[in-house]
C-alpha cells in the first residue's frame, strides 16, 4: 500500500500573485496524465464540477466551500462582513445548483455560508470573514480524510482475509478530498491484509472505475481487474466476488441511496447472487430532508456522454444517478458506524447546537 | 417500417475479373458510413469474422460456408471431387475455429462440407461441386431471412398492443443474412403495431447495440432510445419495459443460452422486475452436443477493445459471452415455435434422414 503515491483532490493555496487558488486534479486528463488545474474564481470552480474536472460527492462538498472562499478573497468589493455575507448568499445558491444530485454541495455550501453568517452578525469585518471562509475549507479538507479514515475503519471490520471485492464508479481518494470511501474501506482492509483482489466496473457513461478506480489502485498496489459494468453479474456468478462496496451521492430518510448509474443494477445482482452490498459514505451525504429516494433529484446529462455519434431518429437516455432501495442495501458505513438502512432516521437525530449527527 | 433501408449482410456475385466474392456490410464502419468488403479467399473471410466486421451467430454461420466456396472458386489447384474435398476438410477446421462460441458457425461450415463430401462420393467433379458449394451458400441466406421471418411471426405473438422492449447487442438484420432474429421479431411485430418504443443497450465494449442495433432501429422507423448498459435496471424500475429479448450464439440441450456479455444480467434484472425475458434463435443455434451452459466455450477477447490504455498492474477481463440459465428465460423463439427452455431438448430429436429439427 502506497498511499502517498494519491494525489491531495483539492488543496488551497496562495499564488505567486497572492491571489487565493484552489489547486484540483484535473479528473478528466486521468489515467493518461497527472495535470492539476488553479481555479481562482468560484465560476471556475462550478465550470471544474460541471465538466466532472472534479467529482465525488465529498469532493465537490469541500469545492462548494472552496468556491464561497475563492469568491470572497478574489471577487468580492464587498466593505463589511454585512455586505460581504449578502453577495455569498447569491453565490451559495448558485454554486449549490452546479449538480443537483449529491448532497454534500448543498452541505458544505450552508455549512460555509453559515459561518461567514455568525461571523458578521457578530459584527466581524469583511476581511476576517475572508480569513475564516478560507480557514473552513482548509478545516474541511482535513475533516474530510479523517472522516474517510474512520469510514475505512469501520467498513475494513465487514471483511474477512481473502476478500475479492467489486466496486463501481470512482468513491476513491479522487471523490474526496483524500483517502475515498468505499475506496478508503478497501484501503484500510488491504492494510491489514483482507483484500485479495478488486473488481473495478469501467462506469459508462463517463468511465471514472476504468480512468479514476483502476489508476487509484494502481497507484497503491491493490491488484485490480478492469471489467465492463456489464460483466459484473458473470463475475458474480463465477463466485470470484465476496462482497460489492460502493460510495453514496445522496442517502434518504429512509436508506434509500442515489449513487452513480448502475448502482441499483449491482445491488440486485449482489442479492441475487447472496453477496452483501455496502454503502461508505460520510454522514453528511445523508438528507433528512429527503424521505424516500424517489425523492432525491436525479441529474440527467448530455447524450454526447454516451455517444459521439447522433443517429437521427435515435434519442439517448443519461442519467447520472440511480437510487438503490435500503432493502437491497446491506448495510451503510459512516465515520459514526456501520449502520442497516433503515437505522440511518434514526441515526440522523441531530443535536440542535451542532450540524455532527449522534450516532 | 421501412425494411428496405436495410442492406444485405452477405451477398455472393462473381467479380468483374470473374471471380467469386462475397460482399459483406463493415459493421466496423457503422453507424458513421456505409461500407461494404469484398471478399475473396477463405481467410479474408476468417479474418472479417475475428475482427467483427461480420458478426451475429447466423450471419457468421453464412459467411463460413462462403469461405468454403470462395476457397473452392478462387483457391483450390484440385483436379477431382476427392482432392477438392481433402483440401475442404482442412479449410473446414480453420474456418470453424475462427470464434469458438457461436455454434452456428459450425454448424453451417459442416453442413457446406457435408455437400461437397456427398456430391464427392458420388463421382461429382470438382468443378459441379464448386458451383454447389456456390448455389449452397446461396440457398442459406435464402433460407436465413425465411427463418428469420418464420422467428418473428412465431414471436410476434407473444407481444400485445403498446410494447416497449429492451434489446441487447444486435440480433438484427445485420447478425444474419437479413431480417434479425430477436430484432426480427420486433420488426414483425412492429408491423403489426405492437411496438411502442425499443431499448438499446450500447453493448460495451465494442458496442453493437450503439452502432448497429440504433442504426437498424433508425433505418427502418421504430423509436429507439439508446443507454448504457448499467442503465437497464434504472428503466426497468421506473416500468417502462414491457419484455426483453435477444439473440443467441449457443444453446445448450437443457436451454442454458450464451449469447453477447450481458445478457445473464439481463435476465437477473427481468427475473427481479416481472418482466418477461426471451431468446430469439435459429434451431442451427441449438447444440445437442452441449448438454449445459457451463460446457460452452466462451470467447476472450482483447484487452484493448475495453481501454484504449494500458495501466500498469490493472488486468482487464474480456469476455464476449455469458451464459444465461434456462430458468431465467422466459421462452425461446425459433422458425419451429415457441418453446420453454427446458423442452429444446425433445424439439431437437433429430430426423436421421435431414439436418432439420423435427418440431
Amino acid at each position: 500500500m502506497q498511499l502517498e503515491k494519491l494525489p491531495k483532490t483539492i488543496v488551497l493555496r496562495e499564488s505567486e500573485h497572492a491571489q487565493l487558488c484552489a489547486i484540483i486534479v484535473d479528473q478528466r486528463k486521468l489515467p493518461q496524465v497527472l495535470e492539476y488545474l488553479s481555479l481562482v474564481t468560484h465560476d471556475q470552480v462550478i465550470a471544474a464540477i460541471k465538466t466532472l474536472a472534479l467529482r465525488g460527492a465529498p469532493a465537490i462538498g469541500v469545492a462548494g466551500a472552496a468556491a464561497l472562499a475563492l469568491y470572497a478573497a478574489n471577487e468580492s468589493t464587498a466593505k463589511t462582513g454585512g455586505e460581504l455575507v449578502f453577495e455569498l448568499e447569491a453565490i451559495a445558491q448558485k454554486v449549490s445548483e452546479a449538480r443537483p444530485t449529491a448532497v454534500n454541495l448543498s452541505w458544505a455550501v450552508n455549512h460555509a455560508l453559515s459561518v461567514a453568517k455568525t461571523l458578521a452578525a457578530q459584527g466581524t469585518a469583511a476581511e476576517q470573514i475572508k480569513e475564516a471562509l478560507c480557514d473552513e475549507t482548509n478545516a474541511m479538507i482535513a475533516e474530510d480524510e479523517q472522516t474517510n479514515r474512520a469510514i475505512g475503519a469501520f467498513g475494513a471490520t465487514l471483511f474477512e482475509a481473502g476478500t475479492m471485492v467489486l466496486t463501481h464508479c470512482n468513491a476513491g481518494s479522487l471523490a474526496t478530498a483524500f483517502y475515498g470511501t468505499a475506496l478508503g474501506v478497501i484501503y484500510t482492509a488491504a492494510e491489514q491484509g483482507k483484500i485479495t483482489h478488486v473488481f473495478a466496473d469501467e462506469t459508462r457513461p463517463v468511465g471514472q472505475g476504468a480512468r479514476l478506480t483502476a489508476w487509484e489502485l494502481a497507484c497503491v498496489g491493490i491488484p485490480c481487474t478492469l471489467i465492463c459494468d456489464n460483466m459484473a453479474a458473470s463475475v458474480l456468478a463465477q463466485g470470484e466476488i465476496d462482497a460489492i462496496i460502493v460510495g453514496a451521492d445522496r442517502i434518504a430518510a429512509n436508506g434509500d441511496t442515489a449513487n452513480k448509474i448502475g448502482t441499483y443494477g449491482l445491488a440486485v445482482l449482489a442479492s441475487y447472487h447472496n453477496v452483501p452490498f455496502y454503502v461508505a459514505a460520510p454522514t453528511s451525504t445523508i438528507d433528512p430532508e429527503t424521505p424516500h429516494g424517489s425523492d432525491i433529484p436525479i441529474e440527467q446529462r448530455a447524450a454526447s456522454e454516451v455517444s459521439a455519434y447522433e443517429t437521427p431518429g435515435v434519442d439517448i437516455y443519461n442519467p447520472a444517478f440511480d437510487v438503490t432501495p435500503a432493502s437491497l442495501i446491506t448495510a451503510i458505513v459512516t465515520e459514526c458506524g456501520i449502520f442497516k438502512p433503515s437505522e440511518i432516521a434514526a441515526a440522523m437525530l441531530r443535536d440542535d447546537s451542532s450540524d455532527q449527527v449522534i450516532c
